[in-house]
């Protein structure tokens, strides 16, 4: 396996490939992150950061404060990375239409 | 969840990619692709193609002969979602190194 798959497989994960579109508009704290994303289990969520921040491109900024405060935010890297993933979101979102038209013929050829 | 989102995990999946990226190629055989993949069982291979077929990306072309042969192919909307997952493998490859150093940040300052 080449290695560059791995990190394919990072920024194109279930909650991978969420966290870059949320990371992309603005910085966020965990449990923002939590709620933007939903069905996303605290553990996943973590393990997900931690991947994506050993990889370069998100950065963990744990303010020293009372109580803690963590924000997740884009490194450049990521932000690079995050650009490329939106526009598969984007595409995904415009051709919607022809994907749910595909899924009725092939449905329908079945029933 | 919107309903895009179930589409961008079928193109992002860990299978998903890459069946895109092997069929931009050209189009295989389920053997071929098997081969081209590697590390992917049998039936994870056909659920995948059957969702790609389902979502319209994936056009599965078996031809009545024998023995039988089944060959598969991208549709024109499963180029165009192919061509945004070339585009993030391509940058993913050429950002390695920087992941790397990342990588290697991240791990010095953890030992």
């Amino acid at each position: 396996m080449c290695p560059y798959r791995l990190v394919l497989e990072h920024v194109t994960s279930r909650w991978g490939v969420l966290v870059l579109i949320e990371l992309a508009e603005r910085p966020h704290r965990f449990s923002e992150l939590r709620r933007a994303i939903g069905r996303v289990s605290e553990k996943m969520l973590t393990q997900t950061l931690q991947t994506l921040e050993r990889d370069g491109l998100v950065h963990r900024d744990a303010k020293p404060v009372i109580p803690p405060r963590v924000d997740y935010s884009l490194t450049d890297l990521g932000r690079e990375a995050a650009e490329q993933v939106l526009a598969l979101a984007l595409w995904t979102e415009r051709r919607m239409d022809a994907v749910e038209k595909a899924r009725q013929a092939y449905d329908e050829a079945r029933s």
